[in-house]
């Protein structure tokens, strides 16, 4: 099958191929009254987009959208919202050696299993250009829940960590990385360029912390806020692994230190700690809403890889298009915007039963 | 919202708490003509039952399991299949303090928050008891796709891994952990015993591998073989963390290190490593489909933990229910069964499409 | 496929053969917080139970409900509610010669021909049976819009109507046929009376009314208010028609003769005619949603009709089991409660997206 | 809410506004490897196209449509589909007096109560115009499903029905009305027209049939084949009413008469008759699906009718923009489009468990 649609009741649809004329996303069931422009969408797009240092693919692409649909005099009308992106670079030239091969960790030959062939440029569907329109909605999704801010940023590139004791949130918008350490962010500096000069590439680790989430979203047992969290992410090209809390690290911790005392507060009760991550048996606690997401390094390498052709004969391949060294850091506004589509749609499903 | 169905084409809903009369599932879009009996079902809620060692809860279930529906004369009919356990051992007795207490870690409070009450007695519908209904819809699931076999096994309790080395597919059966190394197994029994009586509890990590999954089956974008193995994963209860193949540990590695090259072989591509577990685009690739889950340490334990009452004053918390001191290890079979639930459904859903 | 599922965000299941143990509905997305009893169900199921009279089918069913789940000290907890039904009187014997003949007009060579062997005791899962627990869940949605009132009643059997001008809603309950006109009432105990000692059946047409439906409630464009009424009341058995308002009349009517004027009332809109039923642009205006369905005669006739065998052979049917001359009476209460079942689900939606 | 999607394997979702810059449908779930360009859609949209002559609106729009995404060397690639038509003639201000009153049998009105306010340039999304998407994506559907033929006919204008026996296929592509009796179509030429000379609207009547269609397409119980076709005729702008077969007819016959005898045949049973319109049980039978749809006469017409402003005050309306005389003549490959894309959904579901 193909299933190019997300949420429940805030649902959107993606369409669109790597080198086709255009991507684009239809944003079904928003609420209406809400201002929104261009103008709203835009930053966080610009913010994804490629093409900005030498950290990211040279791919260019102005990705500006438009808005063909649901918004009246400035508004939302509640009825969908088309987003639309014009694909104006390319170079469809740089991927037609590999149409007869599959590349090793990319989706080429799953594609051709699946469908029976594969529109090869540039990955067609399964580029990552696909997420251009995720971070579109999700800028939509964002305006539906004014009351939560939403800050993703890198924690780890090719097993280099940050450290938590350097962590400040102004330096995350600061350095092409993403990076709340100011130290790491130089150190990466060197560890991705050696990556992008030797044609290698490095995986990431990115998390996601989304505040001002009252308790209560969420819907069990199979919309679980953590369960949809989990299918969102993983969903984003090169993720390979998801946790909330302390994830795997809880697995190693004892009932006791694992542990979140509640106190009495102002306004609900105080949480000593947040190893769950903010949601209990599938519902938001009232604390912070935190995720880590596990993005490979990007396939696309220039060291030659084993590989066969279509005809199943012997071959190598080198990748040679434009490609991001380290994919996890253009991910990073992606996860943004999954955690923002997450959240803006549980919090109506919410209203949907408990008004 | 509340949202008790999972799957796509194969889909089943879930219902019952812990101490109400019964719990059960209905499965709907079972293919025709499969031959099914309870006896198909049992054994393996008889896996994940309770009771049956020192290592898992005390709570005595016999867990029968009625087909009450979608049968007839040996064979399902292609209409939803009505499946129902009785509980027999509810001793509400035990969780009578806890009506006015958040017991942290559990999702008392996150309930309360979203629907103004809870039915406090043993958790509820938040209770892990829901997972039998998984494990049982589970079997049938089992039967749709004959082609696959489906292993789960902890390889970590407590921090204490299993050493590769010594895998044996032969030994998960023969200790109570599900554990594939006779030398773990050995050490576990004492971590697991001290905790048990320590009245503390230990997280695990559960692997899960599925051989003979054809290429091919996964729906991108949003409907990812990968993506809905970790909604489905992550709805399971304690769990904190879902990997595909390498998962975290891909995040460490460059380009070179996750390259899973490709060799002509007699049955569709041979491949020389499996770091993507199976997955590609969100698609299968032929090789074995692998997966890792964190389970989280149980929140009930004895040592009393700081916490509030539904009247929001300060309070100390004991649990002292029956209670499993690692829940990871009863979550073996509730893994596999999501494994086999998911699997299923894309087979379906690939069929639907792809003919 | 088999999709037993109805609703977006209130949905319920059904499962169930009609000679089985028992049938069965769950009910997932519920609100929180409603007083529920066995008692607030069984009246309606009361109303469609069989054998209550001689112009229903002699099948002699408690129809006694249980709740399994989902309640708590009295109240809706928020997740699903589990109805469940045993069937008492199954006398398979009736059936037993029409295991290998197809009567017409029945779904017996439907059956076979999508899943390949059927369940044939009593018409198994396609029997007009399943419609009991639409009352059941019906019940449940009427209690999620207590602002409306729903209202069905026959207007026509084997083409003889009621009279407008005797219109008088208290006849409704005060004869066997739900007829709102006691001088109609009168004839069709004649008109029944005859089928059934002829072995005959007769078709009849069923009305629906609900006030106090507000404006806004519906999905425009694919999940119309209208739309979902005519897919709720086009799967309930024998149904072969459903109409809007003036359904098919509008279509003998001009632009000027179908309008629906508006004037300024105290409280929104005074309409001065209802020709649309309800609803424009598949939302509600606020005046009544009316519906008009159209149901056939049962197949199960004691005249022979020709048919064929599993094998192909001609042979011929006469159905000798026990049977309803008209349908439509005992539809009359599925009816109101697929009507209950649309609007709550749509007033949940509606909540979800416009608060 | 809104809920612009339709189907449930094979899904299309539609957006866009009357008077916006485009329109457009995303089809996603169609098969890979079917032949498709942008002329094996347009004719149908040629054939629905307002302007063409004196019998419909005289709004010129090209309606060419653009495939903007999965396509690649002239097939399907098995993702989504996007269709887009961009609106060229919007003469707004025609519509502009109407901003601040209510149009009866508009839906004016229901948008304002749901969503606060409208876009009220042309009915906005409530606007007919988006039925041109449901044909695009129904000539998508047509080719999911090459052994059925699907013909759609107006058999009644104004309550001046066709003669059945003069009924001639080839005579519906030969007059502006899609009328298969050269004599009706005489008639409704000054029927039609003087009703447009007079500023007035017509109802119509449109039957549908779909031949070669297998036994054992549908899904019971809640989207039976009838149940899906209900929801989606009457989803289409100005529909009210839906009958399967002989519909309110059956309504009126016996048991006797409504029989639909089956008799050995080559291939599978020979039915004598079709009361049931192809389907019983909610699963087709191997005969023609038969349906027929009521369009109600449109509510654009030149004498002042009474109404209310946004504020609430009286006021009259007489509309002046550019309508139809009778919408069920363009209605009819609206008609066609949803039975071609139902059928195809069905086929799909079919596979997907039955194989």
């Amino acid at each position: 099958m193909s299933w190019n649609t997300f949420g429940r009741v805030l649902r959107f649809t993606t369409w669109g191929e790597s080198h086709g004329p255009a991507i684009g996303a239809v944003v079904d069931g928003c609420p209406p009254g809400l201002a929104l422009a261009e103008s709203d969408i835009q930053p966080f797009l610009d913010a994804r987009k490629p093409g900005q240092n030498k950290f990211t693919t040279q791919r260019q692409e102005a990705d500006e959208v438009r808005i063909l649909s649901g918004v009246f005099e400035g508004k939302t009308t509640g009825t969908p919202l088309s987003l639309l992106i014009e694909n104006t670079d390319q170079r469809s030239k740089d991927y037609s050696e590999i149409a007869n091969t599959y590349r090793p960790g990319h989706a080429d030959y799953a594609y051709d299993a699946k469908y029976g062939f594969r529109d090869y440029r540039g990955g067609g569907r399964s580029s990552a250009r696909e997420t251009a329109m995720r971070v579109a909605a999700g800028a939509v999704a964002r305006l539906v829940i004014p009351e939560v801010s939403i800050m993703a940023y890198v924690v780890e590139i090719g097993g280099d960590a940050v450290d938590p004791a350097n962590f400040n949130a102004e330096e995350i918008g600061r350095n092409p990385f993403w990076c709340p350490d100011p130290e790491a962010a130089k150190r990466w500096e060197k560890l991705v360029d050696d990556a992008r000069k030797a044609g290698s590439s490095l995986g990431a680790v990115v998390e996601c912390i989304a505040t001002g989430v009252p308790a209560g979203w969420g819907a069990p047992i199979y919309a679980k806020l953590d369960a949809d969290l989990a299918s969102g992410m993983m969903s984003i090209n090169a993720v390979k692994g998801v946790e909330i809390g302390d994830g795997f690290g809880a697995a190693r911790l004892t009932g006791e230190q694992n542990a979140d005392p509640m106190r009495p507060g102002n306004d609900g009760p105080r949480f000593e700690a947040n190893h769950a991550g903010g949601i209990a048996g599938g519902i938001s606690t009232g604390q912070p809403v935190a995720c880590r997401v596990a993005f490979k390094p990007t396939s696309s390498i220039l060291t030659p890889v084993e590989s066969i052709t279509r005809d199943g004969e012997a071959t190598e391949v080198r990748t040679k298009g434009r490609h991001d060294p380290c994919v996890g850091i253009r991910g990073t506004p992606v996860v943004e915007a999954m955690m923002a589509l997450v959240l803006a749609d549980h919090k109506m499903l919410h209203r949907a039963q408990c008004g």
